[in-house]
């Protein structure tokens, strides 16, 4: 069969309570389909994106040649085999593409929010999706599966709404965002604000789509170097050098440094800054044990199956952190989970990349 | 006795021929000496400094507080006991603290070097040290000491001037850097690039001192990742919220973002832009082979006594990269050399605070 991608937009007049404090009202989320429901809706297969993700996981949009994020992974006879569930992926709000972010315009205003747009945690980017399921009449799912700051969100609706998944696949994630990683966005953070073209969140978008934030290009390089790892720069680009004007100009390039400038510099011209300001600052106060006495606490509130996959060379997330939710899970005991550490030398962008090397698992999990 | 404490700066008229073909001429060097020459002058200690240290390694200057970057090592009835050797730290060329570097005037006129000033490698800081030592009468050494660049300095010696050192001791170094520390090299350098207050170089000194170039504060807070380790952050900062105004505030800050704002804009007061770019580059482009068919060949240069000490937890000049060294030498079988990865947390900064876990190792590699 077909992978039958259809985009959608839904709209919200509700107010969405965020753990603020604070309401967003009204807010868009949009959002991907893949497959088709079953008679009973009890396909369905969510799937959650990472920081700079959007709800294009699979497919490619006509006119276009680069396929979703998870193209790999989603689609008719894949891990996730639409063939079998309707899966469901929705930009999250704070984001920049379609959801409701610090660039939509503040209601009853025409201007955007910018600064005035609310800090959003990770747990209201799930609760955003739970009303959009909801509104789609989707009370019980088949699994919830995401990568970083997608198997964040998995986590989050395990721990939260303990009833609404059978399954949980969370992959490259951690229960508590850990200071290397908050260092790597503080540095994209500052790099962004002290761009004198950001101008406090006053930037021309127009400007910005062609000659890009140079500020957001450095911040994106420092993240680039914790989604690889030192043994796949080595494999991947050694000491060889770009340029050939020679090793003794100032401005010579490693191969590694043209690596990090193209995909800084591109980075500018596809993502928002103020979004990437806000969703960083979703992650860096994700905390699963927030509202409870311990991660404990919060762990004993899961009763889906509970499944949780690391990457050996993940920098960013390490794979201890996974690790250590497990052992929060051996010592409570009666929850049904399972972990995998991915002997990977990829890095964090392994879940992305290498999935030879864990779809075959994914696809037990969803159908075992 | 006393530290003995000494500064001086030597001017040299005769040319400087670097690694790239370009010369420098004339510049100056300025050291710092500790202790006192013996009879026959045999008791030299050449201490080198890292990428933003100076000659100032010990002792405290009237009216300051801060003691040198390795006065915890360097001192009477210290690891390298000024009471018996006689220790010269010098400022390498390309740095900002009197040696020659790009904001030094480009003789004959008197307008400094910037982007004009010679790209500089380690092997030519090493030359010019070198030089240094023939004007101080000084030809033949007891050992060579450095940490981070200052342990790829004593490698150089070790390779290209075999005879002038009975020992090396090299810590937290590499034989080539590798594409990671590259990437934070680079990170660093298109910030400071990118800075419009950079100005390509043309900046105003008045002005930095004063509010310090962002660029070169992100840049080095990017650094200062690479200068701890996961191990070392969590312990020192954990997920400690430092400001009182809410987790949900977008500029809220955790104690991590904190410490990399004051280290970063502290930074940005006592090191000049210019020398960081031409600084890391010659770390970027530091190779111990080139000129050589291969590491192996290099290191057959070597007759000193050489010890190599890496720190495990280092992420910048990873812990493998000087067994690396270690096995060349053993597979070449006849160079007297030892080994020791030192059992740390710290980060690549150990080598500057961690000196109880290794002082005495360099007592015994000194006198022994």
């Amino acid at each position: 069969m077909s992978l039958n991608l259809q985009t959608h937009t839904e709209h919200f007049t509700n107010p969405l309570y965020l753990e603020s404090g604070r309401i967003l009202e009204p807010y868009d989320i949009t959002y991907e389909t893949y497959g088709t429901f079953n008679d009973d809706k009890s396909n369905v297969v969510v799937v959650c994106h990472a920081l700079t993700g959007s709800h294009h996981a699979a497919g490619i949009y006509e006119g276009e040649v680069k396929a979703g994020w998870w193209d790999g992974l989603i689609g008719p006879n894949k891990a996730i085999d639409t063939d079998k569930y309707f899966v469901i992926c929705s930009n999250v709000i704070g984001s920049c593409f379609g959801s409701t972010g610090p660039m939509s315009p503040q209601h009853p205003h025409h201007e955007p929010y910018r600064y005035k747009f609310p800090v959003v945690s990770i747990k209201d980017m799930v609760k955003a999706q739970r009303i959009l399921f909801d509104r789609l009449d989707i009370h019980r799912v088949h699994a919830i599966i995401g990568g970083s700051m997608g198997g964040m969100q998995a986590l989050q609706f395990a721990v939260h709404y303990p009833n609404f998944s059978n399954k949980i696949i969370s992959l490259a994630a951690t229960h508590a965002t850990q200071p290397w990683a908050i260092a790597f966005n503080k540095v994209a953070q500052e790099s962004i604000l002290k761009d004198p073209d950001f101008r406090q969140g006053y930037y021309d978008p127009l400007l910005i789509q062609e000659d890009g934030l140079s500020g957001m290009a450095v911040g994106r390089m420092a993240g680039h170097i914790s989604f690889l790892s030192p043994e796949s720069m080595r494999e991947k680009f050694g000491r060889d050098y770009k340029r050939t004007d020679g090793l003794y100009e100032l401005f010579g390039k490693f191969q590694i440094e043209t690596y990090l400038e193209y995909n800084g510099y591109n980075f500018t011209k596809w993502f928002d800054p103020l979004a990437y300001l806000y969703i960083t600052k979703a992650i860096n106060i994700y905390d699963l044990s927030r509202g409870f006495d311990s991660l404990s606490e919060a762990l004993k509130r899961v009763t889906a199956e509970l499944h949780l996959i690391s990457f050996k060379n993940d920098v960013l997330f390490k794979n201890f952190e996974m690790k250590e939710i497990a052992d929060e899970l051996d010592a409570i005991g009666n929850i049904n989970y399972t972990y995998l550490d991915v002997d990977s030398d990829y890095g964090h962008d392994a879940f992305l990349v290498e999935l030879p090397k864990f779809e075959n698992n994914i696809k037990d999990m969803l159908n075992g």
